[in-house]
Formats: structure tokens, sequence, C-alpha cells
């Protein structure tokens, strides 16, 4: 089993079924070696498992877990575009980060943590990406976070 | 006539002149074989069609024809950077749609899709695209959308 | 000395440290001939020099002056990664501006500016690029505005 495979288990996670749009556009596109991969919300069996303002209504833990879960179906969108096979990867390049708050919140980058240590943690070397992370006032089906994705692949 | 046009035609649309944009920055940069093209406004013959928020005041009907509006504005720089020649376009890679909306709306991508749509009718296969669309408090000239672009080209 | 040194120079300006990411991430990635730098901050010598919403509690002026210096800081990360060697920078592809607003504000454009003039007055046709820029209600730290920045290098 491949190393990421195993560190996913030590985590206690699976492999979500890659989550398909949710209107007209497609889970990720390549484009000579990069990956583009849609913006991701915290979807799990094709439900929405965190809704509403970080931290109003969703605690900062809760908006961590979230972008946690948007990574790894990000990921899961790579994995079935590289067939399983890791050693495709080259690197994750940049993660956008959008976290849906009110007006007075600073700590969009605790949230985005979220994504970006997950991606470390079963990546390693090859997790470590460029990342913009902001503040949004409404973000689709009211999700507390969406995380877009773009990878490097061979 | 390329398959491209017929179908703007059949359309009922035809092509804007390139948007020039509304501050020191270029409509569109091409590095190695992708073109980014900046975020577009609904704009038409150098007016603003669609201002203020959805749904609050501008439909979400009225947000997808603004959204079309965008991507048909973007189109039109790729079209001119192409030199007209279609068989130069690989493919539509991105969108990032935002749309200026109060706190509480969730639909984002039904307004979006007023963008990814037209993509698909004109281009077919090569306009299908990835995606990530969010809520934004306020954007440029108050417009109710801003659609920027990422295309792959030969 | 090169060109973009002595201009760095006339405008009176010098090269900050080139900030550290204010969490898990890096600060630029580099993929192909593409680099990716992430999210700026107005940041200076650690300190964050621009805080609030524009241009309630920031003006326009200022917050052209804190994009501006977002602007610097990721161009100090290209530097820092083409080893100082401007010839190495082929040109800037892409501004990513949010600028953190109240609800009615529609004049991004203008203070994203202060980001697209620094880069054309120190890099001149290099520095042209093609941008997005929209509000947002609420950014990391609460900085005024965010700069995030694509270019290309060889």
């Amino acid at each position: 089993m491949h190393e990421v495979e195993q560190k996913l288990q030590a985590l206690g996670l699976s492999w979500p079924t890659p989550p398909k749009p949710v209107a007209s556009y497609v889970p990720c596109v390549r484009a000579g070696d990069l990956l583009v991969v849609s913006g991701q919300l915290p979807m799990k069996d094709g439900k929405l498992t965190c809704e509403g303002k970080v931290p109003s209504q969703v605690s900062i833990e809760q908006a961590k877990e979230a972008a946690r879960l948007c990574a790894l179906n990000g990921l899961s969108i790579v994995r079935e575009q590289i067939g399983g096979d890791w050693s495709r990867l080259v690197r994750v390049v940049r993660l956008g980060v959008f976290v849906q708050c009110p007006d007075d919140f600073t700590q969009q980058p605790q949230v985005a943590n979220g994504a970006s240590d997950l991606l470390q943690q079963l990546l390693g070397e090859m997790g470590r990406h460029a990342r913009a992370a902001v503040g949004s006032n409404a973000l689709p089906l009211g999700a507390a976070v969406e995380v877009e994705m773009l990878v490097q692949v061979r």
C-alpha cells in the first residue's frame, strides 16, 4: 500500500467518493501538467456537513474540520484523476480558501490550516503549497468553507 | 464559418468589442499555453448592465444573464488573442465566479451557471471547465457578478 | 545594478525581508515555469501596517499604499526565488486582489492599482498582468488588502 494510503488510514480517514459538481462544471481539468480542481465544499456522502458563519454559527475547530474535509474531497478527485498512482503527483501547488464569516472575523488562516495540515500530513513535502485564504460573506449552499486546489502531476 | 461562430449566431448573440480593463492591468496574459483572462464584469458597449446584490436587488435570472455576459466578454478577449482561430483553443480550464450578494445567499452556483452554460453551448467539450464560485459583499463598480477565466491554447 | 533595483531605489523603496507565511503553507511554489506566490498582506517588519475596511476605516489612498506593500512583499518572494537574477523573470501573469470593505464599496480597482502600478513601475512591460479585484467582508488579521501573484520565470 502506498505511503499516502497508509497515512490516510493512520489518521482514521478513508477516501470519499469524489464529489460531483453541484452545477454545470467538472470536478477537475488537466492542462499540461497542471490539474485544476473545482471549489470543494465540506460534503460527506452527498450532504453538506458544516453550514454557517465562522465563528458565530460554526466554531473555528468545526470550520478547520470542514476545511480538512474539503481538502480530502479535492484530493479524492486528484486520486481518481491519477488512477490512484501517487507517484504521478508532483505536488500540491496552491490552495484557495474561502471562509464564510461575519465582517469582523480575522482568523481565516487558522481555519484554512485544517486543509493545509491534512495535505502535509498525507503528502509530506509534496503537500506543501502556496495559499490564499480570505473571508466571504456567503458561500454556496451556505457552506462554512470552500477550498479550491491546483496540483502538478506527471 | 467556424462552428463556434455559428453557435453564437444561433443563440442570437454577437461578439462584443473585447472590454478594456477598468484600471492598470491588461485584458489577458499568455504564459506558455495558458491564457489568463482578467476578471470580467457584465459590461456591454462600455456600460455596466447589471448592478447590485443577488437576489435582493438583482434577480437570480438577471444575475445568470450577467454571468453569461461576463463569459461572453472573456471569450471575446480569448478570440482576439487567438486571432479568431478557434482551432487554437484547447479548452477552458477554470472559471472563478464572484457573486455580489447579501450574507444569507446560498445560490452562487446557479448564478455562475449562466457563465458555465454559455461556454458549454458555444464550445462543447472544450467549454467544460473547473470552477470556484463564491459570494462577495461588494464588487467593482457595483457589478452583480465578476468572472475570471483560465484557458489553454495552442 | 539591475534596472529593477535602480527603479526600486528611485521610488525610495527597499526590499523587505520576504514575509513568512502566517500559517501552514509556503511563500511560493514553482510548477514548471510558473511561480505561485501566496496571498500577501500589508506587512512591514513583521507587523500589519493597514487594518480595517476601505473606505470607512482606511482611506482609498491608504489602501492603495497597502496594496503596493503587498505587491512589494510578493515581489521580494519572487526575487528570493530567482536568486536576485531579474533576467529569470519572464513576467507577472496575474494578480488576485481582495479589498476588505463595507457592502456598498465599488472602487476595488482603484485600490488594486496600488499593486498594479508598482509592478509596472518596477518591471515595465514584464510587470503588466491580468487581474481580478474583488471585495471581501473580512480578511486575515483584519488586513485592508490581500494580494496573490502568479509569475512566469525561466
